[in-house]
């Protein structure tokens, strides 16, 4: 099943997409695709075989909020070797605020008095369906909800100057994400996709999940150990070779570049880079 | 005004502490402290106004579930010159995940397979009622719903075996919060507060928010240059010196421990130390 949120004349409505259409999800209470999804699976192919109601979509917006959204830095072989760094014994966690996350189309916004040095980051998230806590790989796999593409944008001067990452990766529109949740039924193997970012067009990131250090099992079993994951949280897995802090010289995103990340069978976030100025709202 | 949520029976209540007693908060859609100050301090004025109806609690939860939790580093001037570190020139922002939040009375699991060092840190926790970004000094005060006690209880080992802190701040049960929110209008001047720390009646943290090297409402401003705060998001000002890691020899928490933190005007959060195979659930 590929499940998405879409603006449909203004309103957030949780569709699935099914034969080239968009029906809608009759979600019970009215909620939204993270309310579905922390329902359970069972709730989530009721609804799913419920839906008949063709809805015309203008855009993709995130498929939904994350309570939580759990990163891991690190994690992909190739990215190690490129970084020219000792393979960490332990997956390494950090965190993302969930108040950076955007859908695809949306603009990433580069505030330049706030930073000089903005990174891409293509990574397979794993959007969590069931509670899990202390669980072994089996019961992990069984409590994902669904695979989207995330783009883990990173302002490289505040994330190294801080010392603590959190803030450097969640500025505002740092973490674009969608434009689908496919359910783990269409995916054969999480081990084994293609994941491609194309700045204007021009291919900088080109890798296969199965470069990760610590596979999606791995990883969700090691953060339960530590806490407890919950229906709707996000595990963003890690980055291959390719970001723009190691180019030679470095490629930092600057107003008008156009993002494109990708991971086979899942979707491609298409996202401009804007300017602050072009921010709504700034006070 | 002091709000709260308590257990009535087995449910989570909203309710009022007014004269000694409690009444509860007839929550517009039947929502939850946190849903009530997200709706604004004109709604939470108009609903605590209208609360008559007595409820007998057998004790105090959480006063609310955070969104994100927003927590600052060596931001005490008396923990500065303790750790013998130099001031940090901007506030330093980590991540607590929200897993992490449990209510006066309840344990901090202290898993010796995972952790054998961990720490407490009374802080000063600050709740938004408001959508704060790019805010100035001013409007960061205006959007505050109210202060509350915090123990960022921390998993040294973890913190810094990992170098990025989050994990080892937030292993489950490592935030207590509460017993209550106290709306500002009830704090004179937020920088004027004692806070404790006691661990089995021993005092070990004794100071002042007055030692804060970067005040609160200088710490939401900044931190809404990068971030848009939202309503229910928690952050967290930093702790004092006294924490147990810079003791000789270092103190370290250990099952059969009672902690109480308190700060001056707000309340008094008691959590006892257990271990791991006390914990509900486990797998």
């Amino acid at each position: 099943m590929r499940l998405a949120t879409v603006d449909c004349e203004g309103r957030a409505v949780a569709v699935v997409e099914r034969d080239g259409g968009l029906y809608r999800l009759d979600v019970p209470g009215g909620g939204t695709l993270g309310a579905l999804i922390a329902a359970g699976p069972e709730v989530v192919r009721a609804v799913v075989d419920a839906a008949v109601e063709p809805v015309r979509a203008t855009r993709h917006l995130a498929p939904l909020r994350p309570g939580k959204i759990v990163a891991i830095g690190l994690n992909y072989l190739d990215h190690i070797r490129e970084a020219g760094v000792e393979p960490p014994g332990n997956p390494l966690v950090f965190a993302k605020f969930p108040s950076s996350v955007i859908g695809s189309g949306d603009a990433i916004v580069v505030d330049a008095e706030l930073t000089k040095d903005v990174d891409w980051e293509v990574e397979l998230g794993v959007v969590l369906g069931r509670t899990l806590r202390n669980a072994d790989k089996d019961e992990a796999m069984a409590a994902i909800a669904g695979y989207t593409v995330a783009n883990d944008v990173s302002a490289r001067d505040l994330q190294f100057g801080d010392g603590q990452w959190v803030r450097g990766k969640s500025l505002d529109t740092f973490c674009p994400l969608g434009p689908v949740l496919v359910t783990p039924d269409e995916v054969a193997d999480p081990q084994a996709l293609a994941l491609r970012t194309r700045v204007n067009g021009q291919l900088v990131q080109d890798s296969s999940t199965a470069e990760m250090l610590f596979g999606v099992a791995e990883l969700l079993s090691y953060c339960s150990r530590a806490f407890t994951l919950e229906p709707g949280d996000l595990v963003l897995t890690g980055t291959p070779w390719g970001c723009g802090a190691f180019m030679d010289p470095p490629r930092r995103l600057a107003p008008g570049d156009v993002l494109e990340t990708e991971i086979e069978g899942i979707g491609v976030l298409v996202n401009p880079v804007v300017g602050a100025e072009a921010r709504p709202g700034r006070s």
